[in-house]
């Protein structure tokens, strides 16, 4: 039997063969209160190694430890689906040596996968896990639910350490990831802060015109010719999604309307539709709130999922392959229906990808819903900032002013050329905004790339430049 | 999406880029009764290729159809961890142009997973399956329960072909392997004989003889320091193993002792054993009845693994590491505890290692039970025919005469030394059997090499010799 417990952290740092140059990976499932990755980079630069490549599935806000290593050159590549906060700024104005790779949740394991990208040392939070590295996500005071964002780490990276705070006596009764692919097992005092791994975004929205968005999305997909018998269905865990959701429930209960299954980022809502029969399996590749936490380990039919097994362009099959509806956001958008979730309408970086082009590619019906106009910005562009996800893959763009179907989806357009919904053109709903907002100044940038955005077979799509201050 | 459904076989394979010298694989978990290998080989022998090299788990009786297409130049190599039958016969008979390479469980992960052997197309038995291939094998007329030997294949074959008699709209309720691995589901009628995929071995002894041993064992192991809370357990499905069984179950409900995991290749009665609170987990590499499958339906810690999991010598820790005891058969062994699982008393190929030298190895404590004689035939030989699992991994034999310890494990000696229990050296055991059966005629052999012994490590621990006739 190998050896693969420690208790204490600068020990088994010693163990390991760290060097220069070397490639490190963590999974963002431990979101906005995750302590591992701080831990991990700060023990690497007090041990004086350079030129690091971070590979993080996400990166939030309380990352912003990164910064200063990025700008004394101990930090020099990231990899990461989305970036938010200090870090994101820091990229945005410069300070990452190389430009920053923005894949999605998809091409993440399709990077690991092809060895585009060959992972020296994976740093992974394990909320639960036995002495031999069998762990689970679910059980524990830093459960966070589903590891879908973990298990192409596991299965690549050339060393593995699970962390740990809390150890259980072998064999542990949940195995999401297993012990052939966990080289040590680091036992902790803490990998995270409950009240950040469970993010409080997961509500759905007050206001009034993100109702109404919400409502004519669902008579959209009820005359969509989608909703039906065995449809599957997924919708992010922002306000207006969720206030789709919401009515979606309703109506599938009305019309009496079993679905397949229920797929990506797991929310209470989508529980509750479950629980109500309205789908028959959950697919989760990571759990928003505590509701789909509780879920994941109460429910068989409840299935947590590797990114690969999700999104992966690249596989043998994914499940957003058989998506048949996803309701995404959007902080811009062109009448080309390009959308970007990559940067703000200041053009800093603000987010990435995550699962959007993955699953605006598998679903056949891709809706967008935004606020047309939103403090005086309105979402629709020349062209946006930055393309996040192509235009040919996105289906329809859901606003308060009005409906406008992709003039690619000949199909729909004919479907709802006698609907009383407000269909209208892109162009139609740009000039609405224009009215209201007025022409948009440009944002100014560096010539400097400070991030390419990889679409998800690995092309890339396009780069965000520095910021001009 | 891909469309990866056929209904028609011959459709399939002419879809299939076969070739000359292709390798092909089998998973056994249909056992005696599967018709899926016959089913292929058929097909290719038809459309005329040769030079298959055949990467079967196991091979049992109803296989025999190889024999032919041994015969004909289509089969030119075999990998297996256990073959009976008449294709074990054919291959003693040197019918094989090659020399079979005869691996072990965890073995033949081992090679996939290193590519020392990389499998063309992998035809995968698939009790239940949805269109997009998320396979169970606890659900359907064919249900043979755990799919332990199918996942490596699965992971590493360039093409996988799921072969189903229970095609159920998507998405699979329980996925044991997952869509992202296959690339064709093939509808058929049948997969297997559902007699003959459940085999009828697994009962406990009736003859006074084993039930003695058993008996004794159980004594040993009670007495051995490793009878204790927390003690993990596997025996294999031959009679006085079972029987070894039944006799801990009393004994642990007697001296309320609670286990931690049972392992292997699971029978009804280890099932009982976890349902009475004995063992807390099942890992489950294939199940040997119906109640083993309907335990793997029903209860959550009834949990199937990969043979990668259970036995593989090369990955980051297999389930035999942390295996306190097993109890295993034996053809012949000798002093020097070497054990021979491969060839029977006539020299003949009738089985392998399966997890025979994997569980040996990793095990705190690997005991034989076997009758010293048997029909005029004793188990001790100068020298066994075949090495299957090398004497330094094997710790006692217990015969109904006595019970030797390995000299290599001087703590059992010591703690042994004043037992009530008929403790023997190997010697004495040797001399009482053949007063029994005189010494036995050595088998002839011819000089051609018919079968390579693989050891789990991969390096060649032994060779079978061609019958002479």
């Amino acid at each position: 039997m190998k050896k693969k417990l420690f208790h204490d952290f600068k020990e088994l740092m010693d163990k390991l063969e760290l060097k220069n140059g070397m490639v490190v990976s963590f999974h963002h499932h431990l979101r906005n209160g995750d302590f591992i990755l701080n831990m991990v980079m700060k023990e690497i630069a007090e041990r004086g190694y350079k030129d690091i490549t971070v590979v993080a599935s996400s990166i939030f806000p309380c990352h912003k430890e990164l910064v200063s290593l990025m700008e004394n050159g101990v930090v020099t590549n990231i990899y990461a689906g989305y970036i938010s906060g200090p870090v994101a700024q820091a990229i945005s104005d410069g300070k990452l040596k190389n430009p920053a790779i923005m894949h999605t949740h998809g091409g993440r394991a399709r990077i690991m996968e092809t060895k585009e990208v060959v992972i020296d040392f994976a740093f992974m939070g394990a909320p639960t896990c036995d002495e031999y590295g069998n762990i689970n996500g679910i059980e524990g005071k830093s459960a966070c639910g589903a590891l879908g964002y973990a298990h192409t780490d596991a299965e690549w990276a050339k060393v593995v350490v699970a962390i740990t705070d809390n150890l259980v006596p072998y064999p542990n009764k949940v195995i999401e990831i297993n012990q052939t692919h966990i080289d040590y097992v680091l036992n902790i005092e803490a990998i995270g802060d409950p009240n950040g791994i469970v993010s409080g975004t997961t509500q759905i929205t007050k206001n009034p015109i993100g109702l109404k968005i919400a409502s004519m999305t669902s008579k959209f997909i009820k005359d969509s010719g989608y909703f039906k018998d065995g449809m599957s269905f997924q919708t992010g865990a922002g306000g207006i999604s969720l206030a789709v959701a919401a009515e979606m429930k309703n109506m599938m209960k009305r019309d009496e309307i079993k679905g397949s299954f229920a797929c990506g980022g797991i929310t209470g809502y989508i529980v509750d539709m479950y629980k109500e029969g309205l789908f028959k399996t959950l697919f989760d590749v990571q759990c928003f709130d505590l509701e789909a936490i509780k879920s994941a380990k109460e429910n068989s039919d409840h299935i947590t999922m590797s990114a690969s097994m999700y999104a992966n362009f690249n596989n043998k099959g994914a499940v957003v392959d058989m998506l048949d509806i996803v309701i995404l956001g959007a902080t811009e958008m062109d009448v080309e229906f390009n959308v970007n979730v990559t940067t703000g309408s200041d053009g800093v970086i603000m987010g990435g990808s995550g699962g959007h082009s993955d699953t605006a590619a598998g679903s056949k019906l891709c809706i967008i819903v935004s606020q047309l106009v939103n403090s005086r910005i309105s979402v629709l562009k020349d062209k946006v900032t930055t393309i996040t996800t192509p235009g040919n893959t996105v289906d329809i763009l859901v606003t308060e002013h009005g409906i406008a179907i992709n003039p690619l989806r000949v199909d729909l357009i004919e479907k709802f050329k006698n609907s009383k919904l407000p269909i209208k053109t892109m162009e139609e709903l740009k000039i609405i905004a224009e009215k209201l907002t007025g022409k948009p100044k440009n944002i100014e940038f560096e010539e400097k790339i400070v991030a390419i955005v990889q679409y998800r077979d690995g092309t890339t799509i396009d780069n965000v430049r520095q910021i001009k201050r």
